[in-house]
Formats: structure tokens, sequence, C-alpha cells
């Protein structure tokens, strides 16, 4: 699974010598991964919380042992014996009962021999699909960040995870493309695939009122008769946590938004990655 | 998988001949399925809406050749050479552009080279787990068919469908059993697993307005103190038919509710059958 060349590697060891911080565009073609580490009390309720709920939280691999920050499964995500979970991602999210008390670039001092760690697909690679296929989103036009809003999609409970919602991201297209979108982005199941709603009338249906004010993220310029499109967003883990708040014992750690894991896998691998084993 | 003795056969093959009408009850311990059968064309659309809405449609099984009534993967879903898709569901419902226009004991002559089937996990493995709990489902007592709702969660869309909402069951539970009741069916993941939500806040955030007038089978009785607690249903499928409505070419087939195929999987093979390879 994926190319065996030092792309991905590189980009993960200059990460944890911190010298990336914001993982956008770099290694080109290969996944990058949302992360969340819980303790093992609250791992299996997390797990079922993905299974329950691919759209919004895909698992792409978990820690294979208990505590053992060096080794993911299933094989091919992280292919060099050279990983830490614990030092690999750019910047961290430190969450205490729910709440995200500060951010570190690594967590080495906080992870205990207790410690599960999941990571979750990012629309990263259907991102560049999209502009293959001459559907550039425009906050890639634009430089900014692509806008994220809370939706009221529940996230399907899951142990100590209940009352959790649905953040999407939105990309602005005009109503004769849709189809195209949603057509280019379907097989990325495993990274959010197709959208989950488009149109001012879709933008209604999911609670969302005012699309210049995202919650997450940068307003998106609008072109004449163009439209918002939603698909699901790799930050809803984190509301989750946040929706669990002090049900949840122990430290949870998160990364910084937009500072993500490049692991080893490339759009190509997305098609074994399907959910589901049938 | 499975325990290989001739119950659930027999009861397949009771259905077959049209000796059985409603399958609740039969051959105790067995895996009901519910069933949606669709043109070549559409099939890898409702497959990607499966695998998309995991807990209101949890796949169990599918025809492993097109067009093959007989065999149905993976292994051990039924052992029997001895089976026929078409047949061996005691009654059937036939779809045109969206709309339920018949039913029919078998689909034999309507079944052509170019259909697909797919089999749906049902609630029935988990009402047997509660009952053993001490939970038995007030409408196991009274002897009525449980409640079903019309929720305002909505299907993430796939393909060609798009538009449909999550149908929920309900179950009366008094507020201090529903963290057991939430524990007993967790593990069911392929059969809809733990409730959806609970309580009368919860009713009115699924759209539930008026617990007394289900959209599909019997209102239940509430002793005092008692609450709703809600369940995806395997009803959902065909709801999603009905909103696909004519963007649907060919005819569709589902099972009639209540009229369910026994499969040779016990709830002890649930386990293996976690959605998700990792």
């Amino acid at each position: 699974m994926g190319s065996i060349d030092s792309t991905s590697l590189q980009a993960r060891l200059l990460c944890r010598q911190n010298l990336l911080t914001n993982t956008s565009g770099v290694a080109p073609g290969y996944l990058q991964a949302n992360l969340l580490i819980l303790p093992a009390k609250h791992a299996t309720d997390f797990h079922n919380l993905c299974l329950r709920n691919p759209v919004a939280c895909p698992l792409l691999g978990m820690t294979s042992v208990l505590g053992d920050p060096h080794r993911i499964k299933p094989a091919g995500c992280i292919q060099s014996p050279d990983f830490d979970v614990r030092t690999d991602f750019p910047k961290y999210r430190v969450y205490k009962s729910g709440e995200h008390c500060e951010s570190r670039l690594d967590i080495s001092e906080l992870w205990t021999k207790d410690h599960v760690a999941f990571l979750i697909g990012c629309s990263f690679s259907f991102e560049d699909a999209l502009t293959e296929a001459g559907l550039t989103p425009r906050h890639q036009q634009t430089g900014s960040i692509v806008a994220m809003y809370r939706s009221n999609i529940p996230l399907l409970p899951a142990g100590v995870f209940t009352g959790g919602r649905c953040i999407v991201s939105m990309r602005p297209y005009r109503p004769d493309q849709i189809e195209q979108v949603r057509e280019v982005t379907r097989p990325y199941l495993s990274t959010h695939g197709e959208p989950v709603a488009w149109g001012w009338e879709g933008a209604k249906e999911l609670g969302i009122l005012d699309i210049e004010k995202p919650d997450f993220g940068e307003p998106q310029q609008f072109k004449e008769g163009e439209v918002p499109v939603f698909w699901a967003c790799g930050v809803s883990p984190q509301i989750a946590v946040e929706a669990a708040g002090d049900r949840l014992d122990g430290l949870v750690f998160a990364h910084e938004p937009g500072h993500m894991l490049v692991t080893d896998w490339t759009a190509r691998d997305l098609e074994k990655l399907r959910s589901g084993g049938i």
C-alpha cells in the first residue's frame, strides 16, 4: 500500500522537529489524518462512535498496542518504524473534561501507557481530485481557510459520546457543477466522501442561517449564481469530546486544526479502505 | 459461523412454501434480515448508502454474483446451497419509480439477470438480549407491532439516494433503565446497535410531536414515569427508495415489513460482523 518513497516520512520528521507548522499543501498525493487520543477506558466508545458515524469520523487507523505510540494498524498507513504519534503531528490540543485547555508542539510528557490513538480521514485527498477535475475549491484559489459550520446533523450516540453534532465544511459551486462535484468526491468514503447537503435549501436544512459567519475557518467568496456545497468534516470528533464534557476521565489529545499527520497512504489506497467488509 | 442445525433452513423452506407469514418469533436466536433488491445500475449507490448510514442500513450480506439469486456473501450468512432470495422471504413488496405498487408471495417471475439483493440487519436479535436482561420490549408483552416514526435524522446522501430520513422504532422504558438498555444493545452494531435518542426531549429533537401516532406499526402503552427510547429501523432503506422516486429505473423489491428472512447467523456471530476492518 502506498508508494515507498521518503516524501511522507520526511514530512513527518520535519513536523517532529517542529520545522513545519501547517501541513496544507505538504507532500501532495499523500493522505493526511486528523487525530484523537483517549484513555483506554473511553477507546471502545470512541471506536463505536467512528463506526456509527463513518461520514463525519472515518477511521483510517489506530495504535495497535495499548500505550505504544510507535505502531499503527492496519499496516500500510505508516510504513516506517521511525514513527511517534506523540511528536509527528506539528501541533496538539490538550482536552480536560471536554475542554481545550492548552496547545503543545508535542505530548510526550503527557502520554501515558493507558492511551489509545485514532487517525481520522481528512478532506485533503478529495480536494486534489476536485482540482484535477477543474473544480478547484475556492479557499485554495483565495489562500483562505475553508469555512466550517456547526450543523444539526446528529452524531449518533456511542457510550459516553452523546449530544455531538456534525461539523461541515463548505465550498461554493455553480448548481450545474454539483453532480460532477458529487461524482468526483463519492469514491473517497474514508475521507468524508460525497457532500451531505447542497444549495441554499440544503443550508437551511442543516440549520446554517448565515453563510457569512462560519463557526471555524474563514468566510468564502461566492461568485454570482454559486451555492454552498457541504461535506462532513474531521473536526466533528473534537466536538464529540466537547459534548461528552466531564464524563471523560483523564487527558484527551487532538491535533491542532490544520496541523495534520502526513500518512504513507495515497489516494489510490482509498478504494481498499472502504469501510465495511462486504 | 452460526450453528449448523436445520432450524433456520427449515424456517426458510416453510417461507418458500408460503406456510409462514410473519416471521416474528420464528427460529429464536437466528438473525433475521430486511431485504432490498435493485437493478445493477443502482447497486453501487445503494451499497454506498449502507456504508454511509450503517446505523439505519446495517449491511449483513449481498448476492455475490450479478443476477444469481442463490448465493450470498459473506459466507456463513446462508450456509445451505438450497437458497433462493426470490422465494425464501414470506412476502415481498414491488416498487416502481419509488412507489410501492404491489405485494407478492414470490418474485421469481419479476427477478432479472440484472438484479442485486442486499440483506440488512434487523432489531430481532437485540430484542432477545433485552428480554434476557429482564427488559422485555413492551410490544412483545402486549402482542402488538413495534411503533415506528419518521424522524428528522437525514440518511446521508449516496448517488441517486438523496432526501431520505431515518425511520426509528420506539420502546418505552423508565429513565433509570436507559443506561442498561443502551449497554445491552450497544454490541449489536450490525442490527442498529444502541439507541439514537431517548426521553421526551429526545423525541422532540427527532421531530416526533405525537408519540400516540406512529407512522408505522402500533402505538405503545406507557406505564407511569416511562419515556420513549428510539432505535434506527430497517424500514429506512424503503424510505430511501421512496425518496429517490422516479430517479430509479427498473423494478425494485423489498420484504413486506415483518416478513423477514431467517439467516444462519446467530447473535454470537454479530461481534465478527462489526463494520469497519480496523
